[in-house]
């Protein structure tokens, strides 16, 4: 759609969105519901190219959420497309995997040293999901002990909101503080003999607050009590994972975990995700039953194989580092510039800014629409995301728009 | 991969077999795990088109597993692929959905007399829970009621194992059985005041039993229980849904469902799932948080709405029952001509055919493997589905061979 599929002075957008009232409940579902951004973020696109995407009023942004984590590569990169495209041609949902299976296992298996095997489903949450199960089939214990706070996807054991979920959902879960060792050697201490396994994100991005990288010695001392107690260590690595390290985002710390999650990033906006683990893993991995109809789909499989070929050539880590340490210091400047304190948190490739003292977040919000308004896409609230398609040359357009974007905000403080 | 990839005499699915083995648990996981089904069925393929699937070795076979449902107009449908492709070319995985969401539920709204609003997952299990979650949330009570026996998907609440459940992930279940009005009276009676809803399959279709139809007596019966009591009338139309009724595979009872769960078919092998429900549940859809990565992406959208259009324009679900009757009426004629006695269960469009006093499965094994042998492939255990490009001439062809596995297995009895 265009600007001509405007009807007076009714974008396209709001035209969608009142269509989109009568048929779906809310309007929206999830976590890409325009009511969770503030006014002026479109609900509806058209399409993306690199690191640009286009919304229903044909305006087109620089993109710093790739899609909330899949597009790490910049939109419809022609190996990762042109591999699609290729398998969808031949047939893509058949009555068993094709050979891609194998080999994106292989492949991941080269490249994720705690990876002996992997096991492929659709949604992140699936993958997840999955590792509790595994880890509950192998110890024959119960209790997982979970960050609180941390996000593990959205069906009732792990969802952020409790509507429609009951406490036995829960029954087995416990709550450690990210990064507090005490608060998690107490969890352990506390589950006695029922402790199955402990989840922990890459990286700590509870939707709000300030994002909190690992303390190497909490991430250790993790791995230590897991040895200790024969628990899972899971490694919920779905949002984080090929954007900080392709060999798994806590190999930076040394620390191997025994099954890990990953989905988003890994085929470049494909539905894909999948379970990693190590051989102790296995033979519980093989005697759980998890399926869905379209698990062996083959498109997405050829895209993730395509994807982390890519990633692995161009070093993609390294170029969305370089480019995320670009912009924050490009902000940094801008925000002493224009007279505001901002807090800048997160591995540089999955960035936030936050307004010091921001009661209500209004200040970010603000900010973040002026930047819209302006032709770029940002989160407030939640971390954005890179992708290689964020080169140098699109960083520094995207500053150009903080810039005035932080002018406006001084204007109106004025 | 062709006869030509073969080392020595070993087959191209077997040296991807030996390959799986190291970096997969178990070789496989899932209901396409190869195990599941008797010795010579491949593991792998290389492709599908119409009614025909290709194996890892070139060899072709008239399909009626169908992908075990998702292919319900034939493999790469011209008019879905393109519908795809377009899609994929313009971008698939964005910031939020595109028109086609909107779209697509004004035409489920439109085709299902229970729809007033749709809401779009990725698996079968993701909109079975959702709806669970969706009961749950507007009744504020717990109790599902479930066919004893009944597939609703491969999580913990739902699983047909208990390979890492635990007890508590199905606290709030309780069993009946399917048409027996008097068992789902108890159950409801049980559940007191606590009865959130009642969870039904379109019709029995459990693994290695006799498929069964719902007895309208039955279906009206869950039907003023709910009513009476308040509790959701979830339908599980994931398996049957659009190959028996466009409307939904209840309407031939007069029944609707408060809620029902869409997959497989829906997108003719995209990956996409949908819960449907009626106005009264609409508030409570849109206060539960479900959502994933990949449930936006408009690809498989575009492909629903084109598969939805399709079988509008054809009547599908028509086309189907007549091939299922025709392979019905062959193969029973053939099963008493070489003095077999055979029960044929289900809708004619998802059949099954077992062998009476068939101890083990054995016959039904060895005729599925002749059959297979000989370029059809079928199943003994689960249904089978049919689609539209199940013409009367693949129907012939396939009876063909049925008649010469018949006689094989006439003369391997003696």
């Amino acid at each position: 759609m265009t600007a001509t599929d405007q009807i007076g002075n009714r974008s396209a957008d709001s035209l969608l969105r009142d269509r989109a009232a009568q048929v779906i409940p809310g309007g929206m579902w999830g976590h890409m519901r325009a009511a969770a951004v503030p006014e002026g973020y479109p609900q509806f696109f058209t399409g993306g190219k690199g690191a640009r995407v286009t919304d229903a009023d044909g305006r087109d942004y620089i993109d710093f959420m790739c899609s909330w984590g899949p597009i790490v590569l910049g939109h419809q990169h022609p190996a990762v497309e042109e591999a699609a495209a290729a398998r969808w041609r031949g047939g893509d949902c058949l009555n068993g995997p094709t050979d891609q299976a194998v080999e994106l296992a292989e492949l991941l298996v080269r490249t994720m040293p705690s990876a002996d095997w992997a096991l492929f489903q659709k949604n992140g949450t699936d993958a997840t999901t999955g590792c509790v199960t595994i880890a509950r089939a192998r110890t024959g214990r119960r209790r997982i002990l979970v960050a609180r706070g941390a996000y593990h996807g959205a069906v009732p054991w792990c969802s952020p909101s409790l509507v429609g979920v009951t406490a036995e959902d829960r029954a087995h879960l416990a709550y450690y503080e990210f990064n507090d060792i005490a608060s998690l050697e107490q969890a352990v201490a506390d589950a006695g003999e029922d402790l199955a396994g402990v989840i922990v994100s890459a990286f700590r991005h509870d939707l709000g607050r300030a994002l909190e990288m690992p303390d190497p010695e909490f991430a250790t001392a993790v791995r230590a009590l897991c040895d200790r107690t024969g628990a899972a260590l899971i490694l919920d690595d779905v949002r984080a994972g090929f954007r900080l390290h392709l060999g798994g985002s806590w190999e930076q710390y040394g620390v191997r975990p025994d099954l890990s999650a990953y989905s988003k990033a890994i085929a470049n906006g494909h539905p894909l995700s999948a379970i990693i683990g190590g051989d102790a893993w296995r033979e519980a991995a093989a005697t759980v039953f998890v399926t869905g109809s379209f698990w062996y789909t083959a498109a997405p499989m050829a895209a993730a194989i395509a994807t982390l070929n890519e990633l692995h050539r161009v070093d993609g880590p390294a170029v969305m580092r370089a480019s995320g340490e670009r912009l924050r210091a490009g902000l940094a400047e801008q925000a002493a510039r224009h007279g505001f304190e901002v807090v800048q948190s997160g591995p540089p490739a999955m960035p936030l800014m936050q307004f010091v003292g921001d009661t209500g977040d209004k200040l970010g919000e603000a900010f973040c629409q002026e930047a819209l308004r302006r032709g770029v896409y940002m989160h407030h609230r939640h971390n954005m995301f890179l992708g290689t398609a964020h080169t140098a040359e699109e960083i520094d357009r995207a500053l150009d728009v903080t810039d005035s974007a932080f002018s406006a905000l001084a204007r109106r403080r004025g």
